[in-house]
């Protein structure tokens, strides 16, 4: 499906290019043409010979952008929302969490990420980086509903192996084009030495980058130090874990060395400011990451620990937590944290395809709608997003040129009342 | 208008009580039943003789419950949002807000107004708590709205006077059913001791409560025991100014004695988490508040510091960042943050007749949509609402029996669009 935007606002991304009046067009799944309105003249130059658009939309002046990317999800843990909450970190994942996740299948995983895209989809999120159990059922969830997904190998002394990872990473790397899939293991506290010495070896194999919890929380930095005599960063350094690149999610507890270490090795940050919120884990020194030109990108964490699948949230956290931290009001300025939560991510999740509105982009994007009164009036609508941006203003999700969510509707293709039926019958199972 | 409303959920906020499928019928502005579903029968016996309905409304299984009321707000602020971010405090005052500020008259208050109360409805915010310049075109806005505000006096040094504030007190609160006028000053630091003397005075004189902005910054509570030895909560109880009660906005650096103050006298505490972080003014001891006994209400403050008039974002923050200042995932539990954002809220705001659904009280309801995945599965209601809800559940905002907001469309009476363009062009008239 070509599709033809007109009366528009658009909000590239790129770097240092404002909000400027114009059309979109997209053919198939990608972006032919952003920028100032054509006339029928310049669609015949400007535009792929022989281009037809299959339908117009009038956007009413509302806002084109590229949608959020999710950078650290576990999204089959839907189910488990606000089935524990207000409890002391240990209790809730020791007494609440793990008990009921070991009852989780593969199927159930699928159906419960499946209530996660939906969400996604309300909130203008257009991909997310998932690290669950059941790599192979999330990817067909994923494909199914045609959203876009890098899943994250989750090995841990418990489940998984360095041999099923890289089954996995060769597998689901040629699965479906929405699909990519990351080298990871759950973390440096659920996984021994030898583990963790193996899955370096794999990914030094496949010249490939490593994911991980990172210094989520002030014992798992102890815990460590104790263990290895060094910060989890240095350790995983140590072992090679960085050569190839990769992440860490959270990283709230970081040394002056471990982010000497994050610069060295081009790593990216996944700031997950809800959960560390919500758990209490601490706030990210969001400021020196980027004061020291790491990339950061912006998460939400699964459903059971934050609970909200919601970039909006995210959004005001990361800068507002900033300047709590800081003691400063100026502190990561709002168009900073847009761009963490656009291409930041995009980078984290090496979607280098989805990160900015240009032609040859993939077309994964969102439309905003303006005309509501948090929107109002219109002085700044980068910082309008951030402030007092919500859910309720996504008028229009687009994955790969196809329309999943507009004007509160999902898909056709969607069985919206099943999957939420199926959610609630799989809590009741497991509880 | 009469209103029937079956197949509900309901969560009538009255404590002990837990959501339960039922009806709720509305007269007039009123409450007239809420319980379990009525066969025809109970309705003659159960309903005011002679209740007719003029609609009925399935709610299909949706959440009905008190609106949430926000009990701090600068309304008219409106037209200043995202003008001036990511500043040092004292030059987004002094340089960006102050200025523009005092070019607005009477009419952009009230029309800014109007943009507010679009924005509140949208959140299913029933009432607010209105501290602003021009009490009169205030009223008139909220009035032409019917929608509920309780406005307070902003006394300070350079407005306003104690005479004013008397004449406003007798006039706006015999103006209309929806609005209350309650006595208040801007802050300790804005008004000389004479002044604030003299306020407490005719405190007296009514026995009525006083509300100001108290403690918000550590350099507002160092000013204060530079100038008078003590706390601004002491130096308030030292002249009288607390004797028939009254509460503080923002509350975020109190001393234990400043605790005791409040306790002593029945002080509320409005605590304003958006406004405090956004503004890096710290994070209010809302586990000790709630620990002494001491009533806490919830407001968003005024758009240009928050700059989202969003009842959900405030109730994450209230318990989120309790829990990050406490280092504990366990205090202060979602249902007691809902508890402030109704019932609290409501009576800081002396509006007793709004607090639960009951039969007699004010029909100022709301109905939450409950089919929408951030609301799945349906685990724990009261919880998903302070976690994951968001204004895109808010189906329905009722006040005094009019349904003014619901699926999107506001009351007919309004132009939404040209109080758009009113705010648009109000601030380019200031800039």
């Amino acid at each position: 499906m070509n599709i033809k935007f007109t009366n528009a606002r658009i909000l590239t991304m790129v770097r240092g290019e404002d909000v400027y009046d114009g059309s979109l067009y997209t053919q198939d799944d990608r972006i032919v043409y952003v920028g100032p309105a054509l006339t029928e003249v310049e669609e015949t130059s400007k535009l792929p010979s022989g281009y037809k658009a299959d339908k117009t939309m009038d956007c009413s002046g509302n806002l084109l952008m590229p949608g959020f990317k999710n950078a650290h999800a576990h999204s089959g843990m839907s189910v488990l929302r606000s089935c524990a909450d207000d409890m002391p970190l240990g209790d809730w994942l020791n007494k609440q969490i793990f008990p009921r996740e070991a009852k989780l299948d593969a199927d159930m995983i699928a159906d419960a990420t499946k209530l996660s895209v939906l969400e996604y989809l309300t909130g203008g999120m257009t991909a997310c980086f998932d690290m669950y159990l059941t790599p192979e059922s999330e990817a067909c969830a994923y494909r199914d509903m045609g959203y876009r997904a890098v899943l994250c190998g989750n090995l841990n002394n418990f489940s998984s192996s360095v041999g099923y990872t890289e089954e996995m990473y060769d597998k689901l790397n040629h699965y479906d084009p929405l699909i990519t899939y990351e080298i990871g293991f759950h973390a440096e506290y659920t996984c021994s030495d030898e583990l963790m010495k193996s899955l370096s070896e794999m990914a030094h194999r496949h010249n490939a980058p490593v994911y991980t919890h990172l210094s989520e929380t002030r014992s798992e930095v102890d815990g460590c130090i104790e263990r290895y005599g060094m910060t989890p960063a240095a350790y995983l350094e140590s072992i090679g874990m960085w050569d190839n690149g990769g992440g860490g999610y959270h990283c709230v507890h970081m040394s002056d060395e471990d982010m000497e270490i994050f610069k060295r090795h081009g790593l990216h940050v996944i700031t997950n400011p809800g959960s560390n919120t919500k758990l209490a884990s601490g706030i990210a020194p969001i400021r020196e990451y980027l004061e020291r030109g790491i990339n950061v990108g912006i998460g939400t964490d699964g459903p059971a620990s934050n609970n909200c699948l919601d970039m909006f949230r995210e959004m005001f956290l990361t800068t507002g937590l900033a300047k709590l931290r800081e003691e400063d009001a100026a502190v990561v300025d709002a168009l900073d944290v847009l761009h963490m939560a656009t291409v930041g991510s995009a980078m984290a999740m090496r979607l280098n395809d989805a990160d900015v509105l240009a032609a040859g982009k993939l077309a994964d994007i969102i439309m905003l709608d303006l005309h509501q009164p948090n929107m109002q009036p219109l002085n700044n609508i980068a910082k309008n997003i951030v402030y007092s941006g919500s859910k309720s203003n996504v008028k229009m999700t687009m994955i790969a040129g196809r329309i999943l969510y507009m004007d509160g509707r999902f898909d056709d293709s969607y069985d919206v009342e099943r999957i939420y039926e199926r959610a609630q019958e799989i809590i009741d199972t497991i509880r």
